[in-house]
């Protein structure tokens, strides 16, 4: 959403389809909790293709949603993909988060989902959405922290695999860690009371669609995508990041265990 | 509970209170979901100096306890603090998990909280334990996982320290990380269905009474008692290791965070 990050997450059709799969694993764990009701518009900033906005509109149908991300192509596959999933209560429209077209208290509730985690300046964005929100109303706020990521086997090469991805997304100006921080970065925003829980992931063998949906085919398909930047960038050689994508794939075998927490995080404007 | 193992965790006052400090702060997370019935006797391995035993003896008012540990010392510590607290449900026996004075399926329950991870052999363990449960019996064992630390502000000395804990912990046969393990070591151990249910201690500034009593009191507290074997074992500059512990207490300031996941585990014995 910011005007200078460069995307660790692409836009190609194999990422967006990655991050449906992911919408879809996730959705009950990190979704489940927030209902809009009717009345007052709700804004999500930062929709991308429209992963998270799906679940939003379904979970709140007479809540009226406007959507925004600062690229217009990922404006226009998420109003595709909310469309075909046949909800009409989302509005599009693309928007830079630090420098929104809307007034003062114009939104009830303002929600962000992997957003803060891609920006250089995470309480200036928290800030804009303040400045937005009514006073009473809410903003809530996910995100990931791939410093949480821990598993059995452990093995040394996917750790590195993990901490090439944290260093990439630093080098854009981003904190693939941010999860742990939305605490202190919501009161230096300006809201006095929040609430953050975490939503672990915790997948074993008797959890075989979760290591397929999460383990395979959301975390460790995130890692190998960045086996070109990562590379480029000299952050880990070829042959430790094969062995460490090897390494966390063999994670999500029938003994093996794989841990990650989102964490969530609720507030109110000040009134 | 081995011959072999060495402690990590001494017997001296202050690290008797630190752990009394611990089962109280962390009571309520590990323990509420385990109550046994009046009826067929209950083991507890590894009893310590009781601080488990105690709210184990209070859930279960009604169930026979039997508690073990291999240390004399310990047992009758452990004695001491269930009288003092006014529980008559418990009958405390020195003995080896891996020697165990009772016959097979002599128990309707098993339940082990921080033992596991300071054992060579923990499947080897597990099966001990599972030869004194009866059929349908049930077994619960509770660890911990230093590997699922993480804080803010992060800090690589704190990370050290934490390390230099794991290492000392593995040059004593013992595995610091051993929670994300329970599920495929009771699977190893013969138990066919086991329900893993990671339990995590997430503290930011909302919560100070956890920042003082886990944060500080407990981990901090642990990680800052290994201070003379980590440096005699050459695991650790000296330097790097107060800066590490000045770091973790640091993350139980405000604006700080910290977390860490506990794992419980529970299966039957087939019938």
């Amino acid at each position: 959403m910011s005007n200078t990050r460069s995307y660790v997450h692409g836009y190609d059709p194999a990422e967006s389809q990655r991050l449906e799969d992911q919408a879809s694993t996730l959705e009950t764990l990190l979704h489940h909790d927030t209902r809009y009701p009717a009345g007052g518009p709700v804004l999500e900033v930062g929709c991308g293709v429209g992963a998270q906005t799906v679940p939003l509109a379904r979970n709140s149908p007479d809540a009226r949603i406007v959507s925004v991300d600062i690229s217009h192509a990922s404006v226009r596959a998420a109003e595709e993909k909310v469309k075909a999933a046949g909800h009409t209560n989302v509005e599009f429209r693309q928007a830079d988060i630090f420098n929104l077209p809307f007034s003062p208290a114009q939104f009830d509730h303002v929600f962000a989902c992997f957003v803060l985690e891609h920006l250089p300046g995470p309480v200036e964005a928290l800030r804009h959405l303040r400045e937005v929100l009514k006073p009473g109303g809410s903003l809530t706020v996910i995100e990931g922290d791939h410093g949480s990521t821990y598993f059995h086997p452990d093995n040394a090469a996917a750790r590195a695999a993990v901490h090439a991805q944290i260093r990439l997304q630093a080098l854009a100006g981003g904190d693939a860690n941010i999860g742990r921080r939305l605490y202190p970065l919501l009161r230096e925003a300006g809201f006095p009371n929040v609430h953050v829980s975490p939503r672990m992931v915790y997948v074993d063998g008797s959890r075989p669609e979760l290591a397929d949906g999460f383990t395979e085919r959301t975390f460790t398909a995130m890692i190998d995508g960045i086996r070109g930047p990562a590379l480029d960038a000299g952050l880990i050689e070829a042959e430790v990041f094969e062995e460490g994508v090897r390494a966390l794939r063999r994670t999500a075998e029938p003994d093996g265990v794989f841990c990650y927490t989102f964490f969530k995080a609720t507030c109110l404007k000040p009134g």
